[in-house]
């Protein structure tokens, strides 16, 4: 055996915060503050990085103590990302979205002990950490300290005023690159909200992936509008991203409606967004109506959720290519990334590819487990439950006496992500559902994504989920909650026609109700346990027909 | 302090291979036979680096023993890189071009227990291990085991026979990501030559750097003429790159003259390439005489030795982009590539970005130390030696009692490179000179190699080298070696009357010599050492003149 003569060259955020200030005077920070855009280089973020660590550090803040932040995507957020993990402490985003009840939840079992909160989102947090004791600073960005009331025990301060007089240089330890740097719980669809805690090293690797041409293809050359939130798995690794490659990010604050966003497109022109379906989909209505060019977007990466095809062709008709991306918050996310492969001319051939999950990077590891436990065949039809592993993957769950590899959730070293997939044999994941929302009718299975992706390819609908629901005779049937445009096509006569064209006719659904509305959860996605609850509990106005 | 729960992730070339040949079977390695493409697609190298690791297994190959290979860029060679390291042993890649003892010396210090031979070159080989005693095995490639002419206590096998009844599977082993996994001998200007070992970790992050747009901008959508030699710097990464990326390699083998590259670019069309500078040169010299569309090169990548800016104007005007890079066998090798930043859209500004040696990605740590020891600021005119450091940067130099750091190379952990630099404002290097090669005349200095690009941007001259001579007035003055076109040129008067309008006078040189090439080391660089010592030994046919 021989040594290798490299260097460890410890990969660290210090690193990337340092390196990103000096070397791309040029990229940006840029915030909407509802009429304009205001702009922060990298070399004034990594100036306030620094001013904020000594700040945080003069708070009593140590080497892997929690940090949260509770606030929208903008240059104040930004500044947390490079300075938190630079010092060696834990960033912890908050999600907005949260009931108190999870929010009261993960702040206390996180153990943050200071939370950055925007102005306008302060009095929401107030109510919080009037139940979690163990926070002992606040810090107004954006506005004035009085926006947050503050409990007992908890000193407020306001960021600007904070970090004035504090240093721009902060001697950034040195850390191990397996050392936790920032952590994030899942929205979780069942029981408590899950931690994972992201290291120096996956984050990283991960920027690197995110960067690549089979990622997201960013570099120096790209401004990216980052609408995927940054408390969502680290807006998808954007960031960071950023730092590693001198991306200029334009951040759309609380502005997330879409007229808001295609204003913040027309004033930076981005090369590049990144969002959920939904998102998506409130963009192209608002386009039909006042028509805008948007081709400065090279490419979007859209994830999250599954794409409706019926999306990515609207998108090609502005010009504007979806790439479709598959992860989770247990995957940093970047887990598959549909792009094409090389030699694919043919435009349907092409449009097959891009409707799938995609290929996965060479540093996550996939495998499909049957129900019996045995490993199925890439082969384009077999399907089994997706497991992967790499070195952005949890293996593991927090909890303060350290990481628990709950065997629901991880398998032999593999993450259990809960997906059933098919995987091609040149590597192409098709999600076909998760575990919990195949529809077993009459020995048979219907992907409810499918279904739902088929349901709402009518141009009548707005919107539409489908989820199972009993069934005396099938044991299961499939049950559609949808949004017409117009209230004239709420009519299951209509739908169920249209739906006998295009699908089996033993999948064609019976049961149907029109609403305002598809409850969502936190993160844009529809929400089905709400829905089966709502269903289960006879909220709607279910309307049968088996014509 | 609180633990990550992201999982290890062990990065290692076995994964490459068993995800290369999985992922991408559209993939392929092509070598040119002299006529024709002959094409493996990765799968096929999966299988045979399977059946090549189970045959050296039997030949009692451990792990860590040294693996090495005497080859030129073809698809066996490439089916050895999978090979060896995945299965925990080193690839020990030999320049074909070391005089006889160097090329003893290395085999013997690295302890070759294997080396595998293209049957072209066997006969070289055959006259080196005569006189190394560690060379157990020897595995003819592309030709008949008869090539080889054994000597005692060498077994010579024919590489197809050889792996032909093995399984197509192995079960490779886990490695520390840390073990070596590749080693490369410096062709070193001075001294013995030093062997520099690549990890898998370092391999592994250096091909994510190869393929971002930062770097080369690779992907499964490109198909790349790799000219760069395999036993030169792991052929710039790009074996590894391709398994990451599903990237297609166009191997030119033993055909590395202008016109058959020329050839292979019309058969192949390939999207990108890399070499050193004077391949480019007689490139451009071919297309002169004998046109060609070669604008199917969406890029090509030029380092290992400064590029002139007449050479990167020429290749402008086919069409074709020429990325200035820099690196070294110590940096595995990118270090910094020339990608002017975002926002620069004057021709003239983006020129002078393109040829510097450009920005570092965020792996590689760069600082300038001047004389005294100090750190030189990044002001665009501060120059100081460069020092960089990171994880795909050697610390030390091989030797068979571990790694050894001799403070003439390493400095505090970071790596000497040898090179004077100055870094702009803007994160640009500029290298003006090698340590060695700068000319002090009268107290001022003169750069070496921009007095050399200078004197080339002459049409009249295919090449020319400048080094420094003694000069009783100055200390030292400049002296041209060079080729001219056309025999009327090799006139010192028109020469100097030439740069007359380029340089300060007092940098044009009195001394020149005209002859039919310059002597250029093993991979191709001017051969400052050996000109100098003709020119202290009276070889040269030296012209002087002060007019």
């Amino acid at each position: 055996m021989i040594q290798s003569t490299m260097q460890h060259g410890e990969l660290s955020i210090a690193r990337l915060v340092e390196y990103s200030r000096r070397v791309f005077p040029e990229a940006k920070i840029r915030t909407w503050t509802g009429t304009e855009l205001r702009d922060i280089s990298f070399a004034e973020v990594g100036d306030k990085a620094a001013q904020l660590a000594n700040a945080l550090a003069k708070l009593g803040v140590q080497r892997g103590d929690r940090v949260a932040t509770f606030m929208w995507n903008n240059n104040e957020h930004q500044v947390a990302y490079a300075a938190v993990p630079a010092m060696g402490a834990v960033l912890h985003t908050l999600n907005l979205r949260l009931s108190p009840e999870q929010a009261v939840f993960i702040i206390k079992h996180a153990e943050d002990r200071v939370i950055l909160v925007d102005a306008s989102i302060a009095p929401m947090l107030s109510q919080y950490v009037a139940a979690t004791p163990n926070v002992e600073h606040v810090i107004v960005v954006n506005g004035p300290a009085s926006a947050f009331t503050a409990p007992d025990g908890v000193t407020v301060h306001q960021f600007d005023e904070l970090i004035a007089d504090e240093p721009t240089a902060y001697a950034w330890p040195q850390v191990d690159e397996n050392d936790a740097a920032v952590m994030c719980y899942t929205s979780g669809t069942t029981g408590d909200p899950k931690g994972v805690v992201y290291s120096h090293r996956s984050i990283w690797l991960h920027s690197m992936q995110v960067c690549l041409p089979s990622g997201m293809a960013l570099s120096n050359a790209d401004s990216v509008l980052a609408i995927v939130p940054m408390f969502h798995v680290m807006s998808w690794g954007l960031p960071f991203a950023a730092m590693m490659s001198g991306i200029t990010l334009i951040m759309p604050d609380r502005f997330l409606q879409p007229e808001p966003l295609l204003a913040i497109m027309a004033a930076g022109q981005p090369t590049f967004a990144a969002a959920v379906p939904t998102i998506w989909q409130g963009v192209a209505a608002q386009l039909d109506a006042v028509p805008q060019d948007i081709s400065h977007l090279r490419e979007v990466v859209v994830g999250g959720a599954a794409v409706p095809p019926s999306m990515i062709r609207k998108f090609d008709g502005y010009g504007v290519p979806i790439v479709h991306a598959w992860g989770m918050t247990e995957t940093s996310p970047l887990g598959s990334v549909a792009r094409p492969p090389f030699g694919v001319d043919d435009l349907d051939d092409e449009f097959a590819y891009r409707v799938t999950q995609g290929r996965f990077p060479a540093s996550v590891e996939a495998r499909l487990i049957a129900d019996d436990g045995s490993e199925q065949p890439w082969d384009g039809e077999a399907v089994g439950e997706l497991e992967v592993r790499g070195p952005w993957i949890t293996g593991a769950y927090y909890s303060p006496d350290g990481p628990v590899s709950d065997p629901a959730k991880f398998h032999d070293g593999w993450l259990r992500t809960g997906d059933v997939a098919s995987i091609s044999a040149d590597g192409f994941m098709t999600i076909v559902d998760r575990t919990k929302d195949l529809i077993k009718t009459g020995g048979e299975w219907i992907s409810s994504v499918e279904l739902e992706n088929t349901v709402m390819s009518n141009p009548t609908i707005a919107e539409a989920a489908v989820v199972a629901v009993p069934d005396e005779k099938w044991d299961e049937r499939p049950f559609v909650l949808a949004v017409v445009k117009d209230a004239a096509d709420a009519d299951i006569a209509k739908q169920r026609e249209f739906l006998g064209g295009v699908v089996p006719r033993w999948q064609i659904p019976e049961r149907w109700a029109f609403v305002a509305e598809v409850p969502k959860t936190s993160v844009g996605k529809f929400d089905k346990k709400v829905i089966r609850a709502r269903y289960a509990d006879g909220d709607y106005d279910v309307v049968e027909s088996r014509d």
